[in-house]
């Protein structure tokens, strides 16, 4: 075992010889990308130190996590959930810990939507009183909680959730009631066996009236025996292939009486004799935990693209297979042309997406830590539209990412060890959760047009709609390795998107559409004007975050190639755009993909590297195919001497339904 | 309960009333089209009464499939083989009525590959007198095998297989032998715990000298007590996303003997000295069974996708949500325009794969039954290619469909109980398995690049090739409805595209490359050149197919229109192309957009009718969200409650791990 400083993966095996090779052979020192990835030292190492600490517990080796039973997942999500809560008491870690550390277990835990949607909704909605009651017990895991919002028969459509909560003024209680079926509360994370309370969001009705929706505070089970208190009825909603780990649940409330006080009162209240009271400034601060929690997962398409090319990377190095040079040895697949077009635009697309969450989560503290406190309201459309549009895209983008990595690793990916099935599935969550993603390229779409009509009309626009306004000179590219000309052609494009979408529209419009109508006739091609918008929006901010980093040139000049093969990548990903706006002629689309191959050329010696930098622990990983030691046989064999269909030599199935018919067939 | 002559699901409840409208809304009646599809009435009552016959009996209900563990779903897939040879038996099933059965089973059998692989390969590889030794055996399951050929470190390149078989003169035994670790077979289906014997490929050794690969017979375990037998390690390869149910195993062997007859010897023989002996015409036997199954993954792409778009649409009939006209009730998401985009386009697709495997195996039924009989090879090639290339491209597309269908049912598409999940899961392996496809676009490239170069010459191309050397009128697409225009865009763009791999390559080598360096280096075009042939020939297939077509005006009238979407839609999808080729300009681009969306709202009020032609047994589909009654939310919350996760109320893990933790908390 060898001690790797300069990895989060301190000890080390005998490397695999074709990826030490690799590592040998880089243009840069991966720790040195590390750092600039993790900004500075400092952060890098602390990040290392609580990740180092975590996996030297066995309680968080998930090695065999893949063979186990939902029930036993559960057992172990709970177990992480409580050893965490020990380490916030015995090792003072702080919430920037338990984060760092709930990122590096994928957040497999049984309290998470405790932590990252109860607790935080309390501090929202609830009086200073109600805080003093309930967060110490929420604390010392005496309360623990969910948000229960979804719906069976609602998610996107929150105006028509069905739950009710009626005031009964003899009692001063709230009577809650679920009206069956589709008003059954159903997916909410940790609902269904770990929560003794929910956060539940029902209409108020008081004397017959409707006060739209509220936030109440429901006890499901007896804080001391766990079972479930009478009227309530709840349970795990089945299995699934995303939060398969956990016990996402449903919930049926009949006539559930919960006390006046356990509505969320900082912004509304019923007083006792039935009088709704509401205070000023409710939506506002909703919102903002929406898009912080977009942009958080804006950081979680990045951290999937990137482990999902970090476990590709690594195979592509590692296998070999077929002909290449007639007569020659197996080449390692990452040489086949076609592997590394699988590959290397991924890579470039997770540093994109690095850049791209940093601009989310800068943008919003920006917002709502700045300019929010001094009154300024001016930036928070285009930071929702944003948030809305930059969550679709990347989770979307991000997902192709991890199927295309776990295709490209052949029979082998379909394992789950590949460690890329669970990164699928699980990922997958985030493309329809936090606003399914049509929804959303059809609210960034709003923006645009709206935009759109200011500026034509000679108005301001948001500041990433500023190529609306510019006088473009008109764009040429020249060399398809220039930035400023790469930019210009993705803002030329863009313009040229937004403006098929608002003559459509208004064509529409035109032709004696209701505004509705028009809208959903061109609906199809606003969703492809956001995407454009997107599109252009996250190169665009690549190549002018590259530009401006104070590095050393040789990780400058990995980094410069990696937003320009981006910036080409997406041209060709969606050229027939770039063609119609006239941005690119078709002899330029010809240099583009010429210059793309080339582009995969330069970068190839690097690509393990590359993916090395983003500094993954093994256990992160999960993955047989993706290890840093390469020993990717020998794992597999090794996990599947320990797989449970393999503890009995002979299959009772064998017994039951063969023999049987074997000795009936004999006669 | 009402009784559906018309439908392959007899009983049906309380159709919601959505669903309902769909059905009497639709301008055609899909009991007619159903007997279109499967070719006529005779056949559709035949399968019909089969697949009924199947689902009547309790031991095919896989209703808990979804949260059986892995080894209750092995158990019950191993129930259902036996159960269906006892079919064979005493209901007198033949072949065909046992596929139409596997394939409503999905071939959730344990024996799957014993019946397609194990025996026809005896039946192609094996001496009459082995036949007649092991065949008895096989059909009375005293003997089951299955076909191991993927290693851990080989599945594409065969020709570096490791294992070996090494000739011993003195016991006239082979001895077989795993070189570990990469040599251990790897993926075989039933091998982990079905199976008393393998046709297993090794190296044949003889004197130290290589004679290629061979297959023999190795018998793994007892008949009697099905323990594995000496030297033989065997096993299931571990968890993973498709073949779940089944047992796809590992093995090892250690200097086991297996006698010299267990050699397949129609071909090639070991005598008792030790001489190696070949017979004439190995070759083109085994290339017909490899044409046969790819021939027959592209029906699974089209079962796949035609399953998918059922259970989607339906859905999206039933589901009900958000505003689409102001203050009027919640649309069926059906009616966004979004959404049929995501829906019709890909029933067209289904409808487009039925023709394109109708039109596979019958060109595989002429060329193998009919011409090779006469000694015609001249086909040969091009069926090779398409089946390569077909098979590809169709599950390709197929899974993206599949995906889209599950994305469009929101959150619910997450749950195992949609179907949607396990279709996505199993099919993958279609991508992959028999030829992963990158490879197989590279086999029919190689094809292309040989008949484009014949026809600059002045030669003969093969019959699907006969566009590069037809003289085209310039095409002009005056209609976007036109049909044969439509194939002439089409025919330009495959041309071009075909010039462009080949102008590439002959550039590479002006270079100085060698052959297989310009080969890689342009290899990411000749895939894309690969794949423009396949969408044309699919495109122009299904049109043709359509046009000649007798049958009644309605179903022709929606059938057309089907063709029509899926030309135009192919056209968007790789609009670039179509450009760069001059096929059309950004105008006419325009214009298809403009089309395909008005197709849609055409075809909107047949969507259900269309997918209820595909007939398929609820079972079959096992979906909550895609059931013919469209009592979506009843099911689902049934199914919940019967999920084993919530048959007690309190998990273990509260006791285990919570309550210890807010004991010591409490101190
Ligand atoms: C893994 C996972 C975890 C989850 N965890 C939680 C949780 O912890 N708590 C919780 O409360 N919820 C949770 N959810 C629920 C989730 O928030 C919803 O599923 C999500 O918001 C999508 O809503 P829906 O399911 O109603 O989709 P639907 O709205 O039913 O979407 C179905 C289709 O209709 C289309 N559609 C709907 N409206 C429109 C429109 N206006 N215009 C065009 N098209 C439209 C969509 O594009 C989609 O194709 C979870 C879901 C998943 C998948
Ligand atoms: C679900 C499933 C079921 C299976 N069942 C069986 C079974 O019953 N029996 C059995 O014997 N096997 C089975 N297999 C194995 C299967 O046949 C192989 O996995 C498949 O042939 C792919 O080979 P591979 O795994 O070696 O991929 P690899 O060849 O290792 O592919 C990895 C990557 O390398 C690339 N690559 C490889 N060669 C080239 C080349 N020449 N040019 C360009 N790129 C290249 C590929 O494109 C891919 O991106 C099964 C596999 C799966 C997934």
């Amino acid at each position: 075992m060898a001690l790797v400083e300069s990895s989060i993966n301190l000890e080390v095996g005998k490397v695999n010889p074709d990826l030490q090779k690799e590592r040998d052979g880089a243009s840069f020192n991966p720790n040195d990308m590390t750092l600039v990835l993790l900004g500075g030292p400092k952060r890098a190492q602390h990040r290392r130190e609580v990740v180092r600490q975590l996996f030297s517990d066995p309680v968080f080796n998930q090695e065999m996590r893949y063979s186990q039973s939902k029930t036993e997942r559960y057992d172990q999500a709970m177990h992480q959930s409580i050893r965490l809560a020990e380490y916030m008491i015995e090792k003072g870690w702080t919430d920037k810990e338990m984060q760092t550390a709930a990122v590096a277990l994928h957040y497999d835990l049984a309290t998470a939507v405790h932590a990252v949607m109860f607790v935080p909704t309390i501090l929202r909605l609830a009086t200073p009183e109600q805080q003093a009651e309930w967060l110490p017990q929420a604390a010392s895991f005496k309360m623990i909680g969910t948000y229960a919002q979804t719906e069976l028969g609602h998610g996107t459509n929150l105006k028509a959730l069905e739950t009710t909560a009626t005031y009964d003024r003899s009692s001063e209680c709230f009577i809650m009631n679920t009206p069956l079926p589709s008003g059954m509360k159903w997916w909410p994370g940790g609902l269904g066996k770990s929560t003794t309370h929910a956060l539940v969001t029902a209409n108020l009705i008081v004397d017959g009236q409707s006060h739209g929706f509220q936030v109440f505070l429901v006890q499901l089970r007896d804080v001391e025996t766990f079972e479930e208190l009478p009227g309530i009825e709840v349970g795990d909603i089945g299995p699934r292939i995303s939060v398969s780990v956990t016990d996402n649940g449903y919930l049926i409330m009949r006539n559930v009486k919960i006390p006046r006080n356990n509505m969320l009162s900082k912004y509304c209240t019923v007083t006792s004799e039935g009088k709704f009271l509401r205070q000023e400034g409710t939506a506002k601060s909703n919102y903002g935990t929406m898009m912080m929690v977009r942009a958080s997962i804006v950081d979680l398409a990045f951290q999937n693209t990137s482990q999902a090319v970090t476990i590709a990377t690594r195979y592509g190095a590692v296998r070999r297979q077929s002909e290449l040079k007639p007569g020659a040895k197996e080449p390692q697949i990452i040489d086949f042309v076609t592997q590394q077009y699988k590959l290397i635009p991924n890579i470039a697309l997770a540093y994109g997406l690095h850049f791209t969450k940093e601009y989310m989560l800068s943008y919003y503290h920006q917002v709502f830590e700045e300019e929010i406190q001094k009154g300024v309201y001016d930036s928070v459309p285009e930071l929702h539209s944003q948030s809305c549009g930059l969550k679709a895209y990347c989770t979307d983008l991000s997902m192709d990412t991890v199927e295309v990595c776990r295709r490209s690793c052949g029979g082998h990916g379909f394992m789950m060890a590949s460690g890329l099935c669970s990164l699928l599935m699980d990922g997958l969550g985030s493309v329809t959760y936090e606003g399914e993603n049509t929804v959303l390229y059809l609210q960034t779409a709003r923006f645009l047009m709206k935009n759109y009509a200011a500026a034509m009309q000679g108005g301001r626009t948001a500041r990433s709609l500023a190529f609306l306004t510019a006088n473009h000179p008109t764009c040429e590219l020249l060399d398809v390795f220039n930035l400023p000309q790469l930019q210009a052609v993705f803002d030329v494009r863009a313009k040229f998107m937004l403006e098929c979408g608002a003559v459509r529209m208004s064509e529409s419009l035109k032709n004696g559409r209701q505004q509705y109508e028009a809208w959903n006739e061109n609906s199809v091609e606003l969703v492809r004007a956001s995407k454009a918008y997107l599109d252009s929006f996250t190169a665009v901010n690549f190549m002018k975050r590259v530009s401006t980093l104070d590095i050393k040139p040789e990780l400058k000049d990995v980094l410069m190639k990696l937003c320009r093969l981006h910036a080409l990548h997406r041209i060709v990903s969606s050229a027939e755009e770039f063609l119609q706006s006239m941005a690119i002629n078709t002899k330029q689309l010809e240099d583009i993909r010429s210059a793309e191959i080339k582009l995969l050329a330069s970068l190839r010696p690097d690509a393990v590297a590359l993916v090395d930098s983003f500094d993954y622990h093994d256990q992160t990983l999960n993955s047989a195919l993706g290890r840093y030691d390469g020993n990717v046989y020998e794992k597999m064999y090794d996990l599947t001497k320990r797989n449970p269909m393999n503890e009995q030599s002979v299959h009772p199935a064998i017994h039951k339904y063969l023999k049987p018919f074997q000795a009936k067939a004999r006669l």
